[in-house]
């Protein structure tokens, strides 16, 4: 039996007329042969107005009824499309989350899968040509119904098709695959045909929100081949798949971005043993995400330690930090909300040295005040005033030549 | 532990300010040291709507797949209500149809309840004071979601009860009990205390659609105490219960009537053995429910069959008498839409004889024709003129002295 499973966002599945369109590239999919799992989100807006909902009935919802309502959003959607396709003569069934079931632990709200019964699955398919399976939710050992949190819809499609051992993965969404950059920025933006697992989930955690992280992260852990495909096009879109030669041969994949950054210092601190955990101890236990961190090269014992957190928690981080400064001393905390991220990423980087220097000179070339740095293995990132995010964002997509597909490239 | 199980139909949850309502005969139910199981409908014009979606989908929606998006109406409610609950201090959980489960068998969109795991109701009862619980839905062995047809809710809670050794069962609604009869028809009209399982089903099926038929069959047959009372006061309603001496000695409960009725009337056929067959097999083969029965005495091998139906179902029923009468010979057929059926209702009857008489020399003395009659062991109806109902319904309640409660009668 050769199994597909393809997945379709809130606006895929927006209205009838939508619909329509998905059950085209599901009928196409069984003109090549195969058995379909088809997994859906709730209809676009469905979920936003029964949070709102949620919120007018009581100021604090109960997590655990709160994925009760919000789970009936694909529950309406699978039904819905289920009678579309049966209306064509499709022999196709609903499933949501419980009866299959997609086990989760307890976490109300953004649980996590534990098993999906992929002999359930098996056994459908024998009867029925599709099977047509709610997103985003899934229930406890104790048969309470539990939802994935935002975009969970991409980790069930990306959970169902491990569990059918890894077979491919179609996530259909109103983009046609994963661009070598934003293409609102840059013009010169092209799709990328093959992108590894770990350059995705940095992109992916840099706003290109194609994909869901989680999902991404789930791939990569049960080699789930992942195509992003557009709902309104044909085109074959990119595959998101382990690392190969043809990956590592090419510098640099993407340049990615991410405004919503803001960056808080701590200045004139004195530099002892002791100081970092000081400051960031507290700010995990806050829940407050750090990003970027850069301390200052000590001058007279003193020092000054700067970082970066998303623009909504940068008041609660400026509060945290203020009380520690009174413990341990220190000049003052300066905050700045005018920051954003530009990041090169690339698997070739493993490999290859040369080329944060180059991304350096060519931000300088173009006269862009690079603030913090950092760096991992398959990424180079720099805060830079929000302002020039566009100029960056063009000028390393040119110095990388990413204009060029890899073959292109490998060609010149 | 002692419980009660309440019932709350749509308009009873229709939106916030309803669920407030509902929330205070909850608390009054807690204050008397009860635990408590309320069933909920789907927010009033819930159901319509997603009926209306379903046809938008597909000219003839599968009725598996309809069951599951119809199901999604009841668990919003019962999610909404319980935030509500635990908003106020009230340990409150929500239980869907396959959580319990309410085991139904697979006859989607009317599915019948085969059993419903009472150990699981009363483990949750320990650990919390109310369960909202999902009406109308359920789910078979293989787990698909099944729900029971119009009015199930009524059913559900009923069932209910029943499965928690015949519990009280409190179904509110916006009447405050069940009449003698339609108040609109007669001024004279009074609430009842107390009636029987049987006047009650002979008192719903007649139009006066306070609970559902079903609901009433297994009450009788579980023997669960049901209360009819209004969400909107605080009037202690309608006892539905087991047959006792004081209702026998009532000699009537009630007069219903059903302006939904046409007659049909296959004229000049031979009076012959298998007649009545060769005319109503065929009918209830097609689906067409008949009510009265009358057949003409016969005169030189000739006779009239006269019967009644619904009046959606009388353009069918007249097609279908229409080719009997080719086969079996006769003169013609002929219907009639202006007809209207008012029945006197009450276990007394069956002790007492005289009341069909009365009834008779009653509605001769107000000048209403009597075009068919029929009887059973506690009901008496008869076919009339639709424009004499109102003048049959205050005649016959007059006769029976049923402005007077039962206490009243029998000082007199």
């Amino acid at each position: 039996m050769r199994i597909l499973v393809q997945k379709f966002g809130g606006t895929s599945v927006a209205d009838l007329e939508c619909m329509k369109k998905v059950r085209g590239k599901v009928r196409e999919a069984l003109a090549e042969g195969r058995k379909l799992v088809v997994v859906l989100s709730a209809r676009s807006g469905r979920t936003n107005a029964l949070l709102e909902m949620a919120h007018q009935w009581s100021d604090e919802p109960d997590p655990a009824e709160m994925d009760v309502l919000l789970a009936t959003g694909e529950q309406e959607s699978v039904a819905l499309f289920s009678m579309l396709l049966q209306d064509d003569g499709i022999r196709a069934r609903s499933l949501l989350g419980f009866q299959l079931p997609v086990l989760t632990d307890g976490a109300f709200g953004s649980a996590r899968i534990q098993s999906i019964d992929a002999a359930m699955l098996r056994r459908e398919l024998e009867k029925y040509d599709v099977l047509v399976m709610a997103g985003f939710q899934g229930c406890t050992a104790e048969g309470r119904l539990t939802t994935l949190g935002r975009g969970g819809s991409d980790t069930s499609a990306v959970a169902v098709a491990a569990a059918l051992g890894s077979v491919e993965c179609h996530i259909f969404t109103d983009v046609d695959g994963v661009y070598t950059t934003d293409p609102r920025l840059c013009e010169e933006a092209r799709k990328i045909d093959r992108i590894s697992y770990d350059e995705m989930l940095e992109m992916s955690s840099m706003g290109a929100k194609v994909l869901q992280i989680r999902s991404v992260e789930f791939a990569k852990k049960y080699k789930v081949p992942v195509r992003v495909r557009s709902t309104f096009s044909s085109d074959p879109g990119t595959l998101v798949t382990q690392e190969d030669d043809m990956m590592e041969s090419v510098l640099v994949s993407g340049i990615a971005y991410d405004k919503d950054q803001a960056r808080v210092t701590l200045c004139g601190i004195p530099d002892k043993p002791g100081i970092s955990a000081a400051i960031f101890v507290p700010l995990a236990e806050k829940g407050v995400l750090v990003d970027m961190i850069v301390q200052k090269a000590s001058r007279e014992g003193i020092t000054d330690m700067t970082f970066t957190v998303s623009r909504k928690d940068v008041k609660r981080a400026e509060a945290i930090v203020e009380e520690v400064r009174h413990a341990i001393g220190g000049e003052c905390v300066e905050t700045d909300l005018n920051v954003a991220k530009v990041s090169v990423i690339g698997v070739g980087m493993r490999n290859h040295s040369g080329v944060a220097a180059r991304a350096f000179a060519a931000l300088h070339q173009a006269d862009i005040n690079i603030n913090m740095i950092s760096t991992s293995e398959i990424k180079i990132s720099c805060l830079i005033d929000e302002r020039e995010v566009e100029k960056a964002v063009q000028t390393l997509h040119r110095e990388f030549n990413l204009r060029l597909s890899a073959v292109e490239e490998q060609q010149r």
